[in-house]
This record gives C-alpha cells, structure tokens and sequence, in this order.
C-alpha cells in the first residue's frame, strides 16, 4: 500500500504532505513549531480526525524541542508549553481526537525528568501514530468481515464520503482501511467516492488515493448517491467520522447525514469507522458536537475566482451528524457494535470506563 | 422583475443569453439555423425545460425563413424542415418541452398557406413564449397559496435546488415564480439555493437571478440541506421539473430526490412547479424517463483545470426521478394536484383527456 507523510517526524521537524494542493502536486513542508502546526491544521494542510490527532501530538513534541532550545530547559514545562497547546487545541472545533491527543501529552510535562520531556513527548507522539496505523488495519479486518457478499453478477460496490483513507489518518485509513481489507477479501471491489464539496476531499484525496493503489474508482457529485443507490449501483456505505458522542451519534463531513438517510431508504447498510479516539463519552449525544463553520469562499470561489453571484449569504457548515438510529454498524479497533449504543460503545472502552458516571 | 432574453426573436435572429457565462458576464448570441440552435441547447447556453422548448420553437422559426430565402418556399416544407426539426429534437432527451415544442410547431408546416409558412411559425413560437410567461405567474400565484405561514420568529424560508427561474422559462419562473409570488403574498421570504453541481446552476444562475430582484439569498453546497432542515432552517422546498410522468413522478436536476427523501424525513412540504407542457401523459411513471448522462468532465475538470484524480470513471446522470409519494403538491398552471396522481393530472388536460386510454 502506498504510505504518505500524512505527518511525520522528520530531522526535528514536523512534516506534513500539503493535502490542499493533492492530486495536482505532490509537496511536503515542515513546522517547527506548535503555531505553526496549529495553523497547518486550521489551513487544511492536513485533515481527517485521527490526522489531525497525530500531527497535534508531533506538534506538542516539536514545541519543546523548540523551546528547549531556545531557553533551556523551563522550570515549568506546563507553563512553557500552555500557548501552543492553547494554539493546538483551538486549531479546530469537531474532530474530537485533537483534544484527545493533546490529553495524552499533557500529563508528560509533569510526569517525567524534565530534561528529557522533549525526548518524551515525541515517544508518545509516535506511539500515537503507530497505535492508529494498527487501529486502521484492525478496523479494516473487523469491517470487511460485516459487510454483505458481493451480489452474482458484479463486485461488491461500496460508497464512500470525504476522505477517510490513509490521507486522513497515520496510514491505511478508517473507511478506506475496510475498503482495502474488503479487497483482500473479496479479490475486487469497486469503490463510488463522492466528490465532496466544498472542499473536494473526494475527487482529490480519496479518488487519488485509491487509484494509486489501483482500485476501480467512479467518482460522483454529491448529489448523486440517491440516485445511484435508486438505480441498484451501491451495496453498502462506509464513512469515517470526526467525533462519535457516547450514545452513537456520529459527526463527520458535511452530507454524509444524507447519505445515511437516502442509504436507509434503499436498505442498504451503512457504517461507521472510527478510532476509539474518535469517540468521545464527555459528549452525550450529537446535539453536543460542536460544528464548524468555515469560510464563505470555500462555496462561492474555485481556484479564487467567484462562480457564486455578489452579495449572496452563504451557509458553511463543514459537518452533520448522522444519528445513531441510521448506523447500521460502528467499528472500532476493538470491535464492532451494530447498532450503535450507549452501553455496548462504553464496553468497548473496558470494564471501569463502562460503569456508569465514569465517561 | 428583472426579465433576461433567454429565448427571444431578434432581427430575424434566435438571441439567447450565454447562461453559460452567467454571472461573471452578459453576452448574447444570435443565431440563424435549427442546427445553430440545437447545439446552443445541448452546450446549455440555454437550459430549464420551458426555456428549451421556447428556444425549440424559435429554431423552427429560424430555420423556415433560412430555407426560404436560401432556396424559395420549399415544394415540401416538412421535407425542407426535417433535418433541422431531428437536430433539435435530439440536442437533449430529458426535458419533455422539447418534444412537446416541436410537436406544436410541426403541424403547421402543413396546414398553412406555404408562402407564410415562416410567419406563421414565428407566431406560433411567440405564442409559445407568451403562453410560458403567463402560465408561470399563474403557477406562482397558485403555488404561493398553498404555502405555509412563516414561523413567528422569521420570515418564510424556501429552499430551491438548480434553476427554475426566469433563466430557465420564457419569463418569472416556476419554482422562483412560486417564490417571487411568495414574497409578493408575505411580503417578506429568504431563499436557501442548492450551489446545483456539477453545473452550479444554482451559485451561478438563481443566486443572480434572485439578487438581481433584491432577495435574501443563502447559498449552500448541495451536500447541506439536510443539516439546513435539521437545524429547522428550511419551512419548504419549491422546485422545477424536466418532465413529469402522467403518476406524477417527477424527472429533475440531479439531486431533487435526494431533497425530497429529506424532506419527508423532516416532514417538510416539497412542491413542484411546472407548466402542463412538462407533463408527458405518454410516459407511464419515473422509470420511463430517459436520464440523460452528460461528460464527465463537467465532474472531473474546473475551468478547463483537473481537480480529480487522474483514471478515475465518472458517473454523471444529469436528472433524477422523484417519485409522486414524495412530492406534496404538483403545481400547474391549471391548478394544483396534491398529492399528484394520474387521474387529477389527467383532470388538468381537460375533460377530453382524463378519459382512460387518450393520454
């Protein structure tokens, strides 16, 4: 499978592949610093949940080599390190597993020798990244094993939304994971990726990412999906997701409520691929998720120039929530739960995390 | 209200604006042959199945006083005429005003006088066009009655999908000539517009159309409506219709049925607006619409430049069907069908043709 720099450590420095310029051009650049990192992922250098989870904890890492060096070592790494994990943290509102990962860091600022915590943080920065390549590969197994046998007269048909491949995470992908795993199970899918606007996350990421490793790729606008499913074209839905509250709501990018909808319609199963990291318990339910807004041109320009006409309002939300009911299944590293539900999501966490009042 | 030359007589001319251009500039083209106008119809310079069927019959016009002075009144005006009546009724094969356009026209080539057999047309298409212009505000008229009330808290908001404007009919408008009628009524609406991809008809076509009469115009990707609805933003979906089937299925821009499933789920109404010419009693229901599929480049390309990746396949249908069950009330210049079923439908034609067997 091809593997990109989604983020990386690279000789001291954070290196990220520039996503906003995918499929066109292929360039990479590196931060040195937790501002610089926060505005790469507030900019969209790089997207996905669990990418962004992994590219906040190398920017914790790569802000106390930064400031190690600078000043030596702080008396107070907490103090030290409070802006860019503000700056970090404040990068982005919905996909929980930002928060998560600057969680995970934190307690290392007081926890260990704090002549080595820079060397610490980045320990735990890649074990960070090598937890959610295993997480994908466990995903695609667990998720490929649930899905329908492909129909007598044609390979399985899959659909996906935005990206959720190994763009949008350390590697091997969430959804993406499941449709690689479905390959090697099945000997051949065909996968329909939706082109995703505004932002084209579909038509850039997954289509690219998906031919480089030779699948059979049919892209379509999003509008396209009821019709495709009316006309018999899709067996099963797989998407990612940005945050799953505790009783199975899921966020994720805007239009994938719909998909769910019109896939309910059709009776066709509908999945959802996550990290544990992306599940967060603190949030009841999807009602709870913040949404992001983003900016107006993203609709109303292409390549900076307008398409749109002058002075129309625009309406940008850059996720919905799919509510539990419409999931068929939820898989995780840890197991599948289908349908989703409060109890069955906290099991999953472990028997102390699964009693009540401890989420 | 603003009115545009989408299909209009010109010094012995066909002038169309090129809505293709729309809104980043106004030009107009004149043109002199039925195959001049046919290809004008299948590049979209001219689109909205009245607007098509307008045009259609201005071609015919056209193209009878270019045969004439070119070589005389022909011994065989339906022999001169053949050529160029087949090359505008293949330009597109969804929107049933075409056919039904030319079908009007056509008699006439033999029950005339053969000198005047061009004046004649040129009246019958201006009879056409006239007709279209009255039956939209007709239509608005009808179609404002039966909308809700507005929320106490804000005025009405409609959502509309693609172009059923003035660009797209001889004049006002079915579902923007509901909308504009709504506002006349209530003095006061905002207007939620789908962007419409892949040809941004609504970004480019109603959002201008709609500004340039001063209303609230809110612009989203198709992908958001059902978070717009979620959110308890949208009171009701008026939309336009490419052909309806004699059961009341109703063909449309791509993405309308996706719409109409969201609506149901959150019980909000959706109307269709469109003359009696869209209505095809021959074709049984939904299934039997031809869906036309146009080039994949309009998916995969912007401005000429790629934005997908490279080898993928492209499924671009440029209509759906939305099936009768989900439409609330067919809206037509006669009057109003809710819900739509064949025999009120066929009730609309008049008594002669609501008889079983005539359609």
């Amino acid at each position: 499978m091809t593997i990109f720099d989604v983020a990386v450590w690279s000789q001291g420095r954070v290196r990220m592949l520039d996503q906003r310029r995918l499929p066109n051009a292929e360039i990479y650049h590196d931060y040195g610093s937790a501002a610089e990192v926060a505005e790469a992922i507030r900019a969209m250098v790089v997207r996905g949940a669990p990418a962004i989870g992994c590219a906040a904890a190398f920017g914790v890492a790569v802000e106390a080599f930064r400031v190690r060096a600078l000043k030596g070592v702080p008396d107070s790494w907490v103090e030290a390190m409070a802006p860019g994990l503000a700056q970090l943290r404040q990068a982005r509102p919905t996909a929980v597993n930002l928060g998560w990962a600057l969680d995970r860091m934190a307690p290392l600022l007081l926890t260990v020798d704090p002549e080595a915590v820079p060397e610490r943080l980045l320990a735990e920065a890649e074990e960070i990244r090598q937890e959610d390549i295993a997480a994908c590969r466990a995903m695609g197994a667990l998720g490929a094993a649930i899905l329908p046998a492909p129909p007598p007269d044609r390979p399985l048909a899959i659909l996906t939304h935005c990206n959720a491949g190994a763009l949008a995470t350390a590697g091997y992908g969430t959804a993406l994971g499941v449709i690689r795993a479905a390959r090697a199970r099945f000997g051949r899918v065909v996968v329909y990726a939706t082109e995703t606007r505004p932002y084209l996350q579909g038509a850039r990421l997954t289509a690219w990412e998906l031919r480089q490793d030779g699948f059979d790729v049919t892209l379509m606008t999003d509008s396209m999906t009821g019709h495709a499913m009316h006309c018999g074209r899709i067996d099963v839905v797989v998407v990612g997701a940005d945050r799953v509250a505790a009783n199975g709501d899921a966020a994720n990018k805007i239009g994938t409520y719909m998909h769910a909808v019109l896939a309910r319609r059709h009776a066709i199963p509908f999945l959802v691929a996550c990290p544990l990291s992306t599940i967060d318990l603190a949030t009841a339910s999807g009602d709870h998720i913040p949404i992001e807004e983003r900016s107006p041109t993203e609709v109303t320009h292409w390549a900076g120039q307008p398409v749109a006409a002058d002075g129309v309002r625009v309406f940008n939300p850059a996720f919905d929530v799919t509510p539990a009911e419409l999931i068929s299944a939820l898989v995780t590293e840890r197991g599948v739960v289908q349908p989703p539900n409060e109890s069955a999501i906290r099991a999953l966490f472990g028997s102390l995390e699964s009693l009540p009042g401890t989420g």
